[in-house]
């Protein structure tokens, strides 16, 4: 959306770009604009034709840049990993650590979904999802990230525990793994009912879950 | 899958459709062969042609059936739902009314997440991820089925707070939506990662959010 937004009308695009020999600004162009595709249409729909109608440019310039849909598949997946970290764990990151990061992090991924970062809500939990009966690397890849995820979270709350924040006796992974449901539930609701009060639930849930008064 | 593995080799399941004039029957054979191509495809990419090819049966012979795709994918929907009360529902409804019949749906939810009743994970999760972004029938079908499943579990967590089994002061629509997220979270986990774990985790979770012992 924001690529075509700064592109203009279809002609204009395609005068920029013939006067641009950025490749790689044209490579990040693409790939954010797949990101958005792939959480519309699927990441399994995301086809190079596809692509190229949604963007505007010719399926021979973007087989200049992926041999084949799973080499796009792969770059797009690396792309949302890209905007999410810059999205949520760098606002994450910019909490000091402890509890005050954990409460960071749910609330982070809490703004992305509302401020749509993906117009079709998280792209984890999209991709994941379209990807649980495949086989191969997509699915790897997005298994990686969903176990990198938890981990990071689990971390996070074993040092909250380090500095007496979180109830040294509580079970991290598990911990870790009822936030990150609580999350895929707002993600889920938000999405279905285009209403924010899961947004808030979901809020409520892990401060109350952690023993945090609620600001 | 049940359908293919009854009939057999394609050419003996069309002698038998030839040989079947039970029309009902029929449409109930496709309808749960669709439910299972849509949780594996998407209800989305749920087309007339590719439920066919799946199920052995010609276009036409569908076309009978479902005028359009949008009925079909209705149809679809109003199946699932049907599957949905027999494996889950329905086994909820056997327990005593109050707390046990809260943990009776959980537990018949990571049940039917388990037995893989549906091959891709829960069909009304896929689904209502996949048409989060779209507008129409389909859509509203979906929201409506996702707000009556939550009106159910905070009727019966009410219900639960009247016998005094789940603490009065609580918030029931709260409350609900943690027990859904973290059904939610075990779907999602369990895909993902193809492992039980997540499973168990929503178990534990439900019931220390409850103040039930574990079993």
């Amino acid at each position: 959306m924001q690529l075509t937004q700064s592109r203009g009308p279809r002609s204009r695009a395609e005068g920029e770009r013939r006067s641009r020999a950025d490749g790689a600004r044209s490579r990040e162009a693409i790939l954010r604009g797949a990101t958005e595709l792939a959480t519309l249409e699927g990441l399994e729909g995301l086809s190079i034709g596809g692509l190229a109608d949604h963007i505007g440019m010719s399926k021979s310039g973007l087989y200049a840049h992926f041999g084949s849909k799973e080499e796009l598949q792969l770059a797009t997946i690396e792309k949302a990993q890209e905007i999410f970290d810059m999205e949520v764990a760098r606002l994450a990151l910019e909490q000091p650590e402890g509890i005050a990061r954990v409460l960071g992090m749910s609330d982070a991924y809490l703004s992305y979904l509302e401020r749509r970062v993906f117009p079709g809500g998280c792209f984890f939990a999209a991709a994941g999802a379209e990807f649980a009966t495949r086989e191969g690397r997509v699915r790897q890849k997005l298994q990686e990230f969903a176990a990198e995820g938890m981990r990071a979270l689990a971390d996070t709350i074993r040092s909250a525990q380090e500095r007496g924040e979180i109830d040294a006796a509580a079970d991290a992974d598990q911990l870790a793994f009822e936030i990150d449901a609580l999350l895929h539930g707002a993600n889920a609701g938000f999405l279905i009912s285009g209403d924010r009060e899961p947004l808030d639930r979901a809020s409520r849930a892990i401060r109350d879950r952690l023993g945090v008064r609620e600001t």
